[in-house]
């Protein structure tokens, strides 16, 4: 088996991380000046590695080996949240590099060929999957057109300024790939709790998002008896508990949800609320789950008008977010892989954040590998994984890489 | 016994409901063109009614009868909510006038001093019970000197437009008034739901309030499982609903409190809220009672933060006001005259909202008539009493003062 360089891979990384730096964290929102010094420093890279890089149109970095498929592409995003941490994305981009790098340099697998990518805006500072998007072909045109960052900036412009506007965008190759692997830290605290080395993903969750709205009658604090009131207010905060109830008797192991924002109008410290709303978000691997969640929700606001005061209405958010099955064949490679490296410290996980594979997953078999969160932390400056684990990971993933390889040309 | 015109009484209510006049409504707010025009015509009508009217240097008209005291001061506030009803404070006024005018024509009551009174801004448009205050010597250079209306225009500058800086601002004289009546609508449904006609106030509540703050952790709300989140928002929404457990068990008849104001941070639907701040406000007539709340308040968040995961703290949010005890004397001549003119059809109560007698009753015995709201409705343009209603309300409080007066001189 191909033996990865822990070395270069570490050094690889801390060199990113000098990409927008800050204490231990690092600020590299993607098209931003740093991200882009980033990425023409990765292609580099991938060039030193004798594979042929391109930074595309919307700013993806993909690197293709000249052997000819069957091809792997492993990767992630380079970009970072505003205030990140130095691994989100960073440690999967360079997995690939480290896994071309070691399977080229092995003679026994030099014949097998994976492409690195780091795709670009996974975290959405423009829009979310900006790279993956573009590379699947569904990236809306007028979503592209519609987004901006944070301070007003389009995406266009963006564009425009990072030099991006006159290059070609990369398209997924009609016959090249047989899968693209994703590593990633996990971002929680399961495989840190359980002791464990290696994170096998099943699936990202799906998302499903509930506006509450409670309609009540304003009216004075000091005048209005307790028992002639429509305190809106008191109907939401009796929502917010009974929900619990009725998520905690429905929710599997790995279920949450969450109510980000509740407000209430107008909000004067002598007025009774006559207006309220709440945004409920729920997430868990299971569709049927999520459905039943969703009918909870919206019976218990039906439960909540029929016995009044208050009308309480309960209708859906966001577009849903659908679960993500992982490709069973992959996943059994990276099993296998992590099994014969770290025997018995590995387990079966769902993914509780998006990754760039919900969207390539429909065009293109998908897997990805966790490794442990140092407290599963993430989106934080703190985020941090030991040293030993990020190296373990890459060569989990790289023999689990060789294994589909040799597999694909065997078939 | 002196006999009120309810024709003269209802006229002039009508005519100074049409300073403003918005529909069924009334915008008066104080020292407004609009409300110097009333203003001027009530100091007419005192003028007409053979007593000596001055405005003073805040915007009071107080009608001075000739006759030497033991004299009452008998009015109300003509000002209005921005958009507030037609006899939130003008009944009051016009009360004072009718009930002067009545003793005076009456020979047998014609030697008893009775002064009507129309204060300015008791509803706060630049310093609430800004008339009161000046003229029991009460009101802050300071807090004057800041008082601005929602437009930001100064009171100073508006005391200048209304021509009012020049003259001389009325204080209370040591020896002339044994006490202040003052008549208003209910603003709230009891007396209308125990068909009552006459409420006798026995104190205005006073009113505490406690800002809450919780404390979590902010975190991600995907990748964080339920047991190890520190949901500020989840402790606010408990604590809401236990207080009201609290609360309920503590409370007396006419308790009321109010959660007008919540607030989660950073109040977005993928993120687990870190901060929650929650605004409880409580009112009663006793003291004691406000104390136990308080204390429950407080008890609650300390056995939270012990409970954890999420810390709460309560803390006082505001200036308390404390419950103002009505005159026992006066009360008691007006409980007489209710039960002589409608017998068993009236009751004691306190008020649950607020009025010049809080400034007024450390400096003078006060005493206050309710009659009831339709619909328990006020500050709102639908605020509305029945006429014979208001009649009958004007004529108890004419035999109160006559009894008070005569109770006096007999003294």
């Amino acid at each position: 088996m191909a033996r990865i360089n822990p070395d270069r891979l570490l050094a690889d990384l801390d060199q990113l991380r000098t990409f927008g730096a800050c204490g231990n964290g690092v600020m590299r929102p993607s098209l931003s000046p740093v991200d882009m010094q980033a990425r023409h420093w990765l292609a580099q890279r991938m060039r030193d590695a004798g594979l042929e890089a391109r930074i595309d149109g919307v700013g993806n970095v993909i690197g293709r080996c000249v052997r000819p498929g069957p091809a792997l592409l492993i990767g992630s995003h380079s970009d970072t949240q505003p205030r990140g941490g130095w691994l989100d994305g960073a440690m999967g981009v360079i997995y690939g590099l480290e896994i071309a790098r070691a399977l080229a340099e092995e003679p026994a697998t030099a014949h097998l060929a994976v492409d690195p990518v780091a795709w670009v805006d996974e975290e959405g500072t423009f829009l979310g999957c900006l790279g993956s998007r573009s590379w699947c072909g569904v990236l809306e045109p007028d979503d592209e057109a519609a987004a901006r960052n944070a301070d007003g900036v389009t995406l266009r412009e963006a564009i425009a300024a990072a030099g991006l506007t006159e290059l070609p965008r990369e398209r997924l190759p009609a016959d090249r790939y047989i899968g693209y692997l994703e590593a990633h830290i996990e971002q929680g605290p399961y495989l840190e709790e359980a002791r464990l080395d290696i994170g096998v993903v099943t699936s990202i969750v799906g998302i499903r998002g509930c506006t509450v709205e409670f309609v009540g009658e304003q009216n004075h604090a000091g005048t209005t008896p307790m028992a002639r009131r429509k305190d809106a207010g008191v109907a939401l905060f009796d929502y917010a508990v009974k929900i619990r109830e009725r998520f905690q008797a429905l929710a599997g192991e790995r279920t949450v949800w969450t109510i980000g924002r509740a407000t209430l109008e107008p909000g004067a410290p002598s007025i009774i609320p006559g207006c309220a709303r709440m945004l409920l978000q729920f997430r868990d691997a299971s569709e049927a789950l999520l459905d039943r969640m969703e009918a909870a929700a919206i019976a218990l606001a039906e439960e909540a008008t029929t016995a009044g005061p208050v009308r309480v209405s309960a209708r859906r958010a966001r577009t849903p977010v659908a679960p993500t099955i992982m490709d069973a064949g992959l996943q059994r490679h990276i099993a296998d892989a992590a099994e014969k490296r770290v025997p018995g410290r590995w387990m079966r996980m769902p993914s509780a954040a998006g990754h760039d594979p919900m969207v390539i997953a429909p065009h293109l078999p998908c897997a990805m590998l966790f490794i442990p969160s140092i407290n599963g932390i993430s989106h934080d400056f703190a985020e941090d994984s030991k040293r030993e684990d990020i190296v373990t990971g890459c060569q989990v993933l790289a023999d689990a890489a060789e294994s589909i390889l040799r597999n694909a040309s065997a078939a």
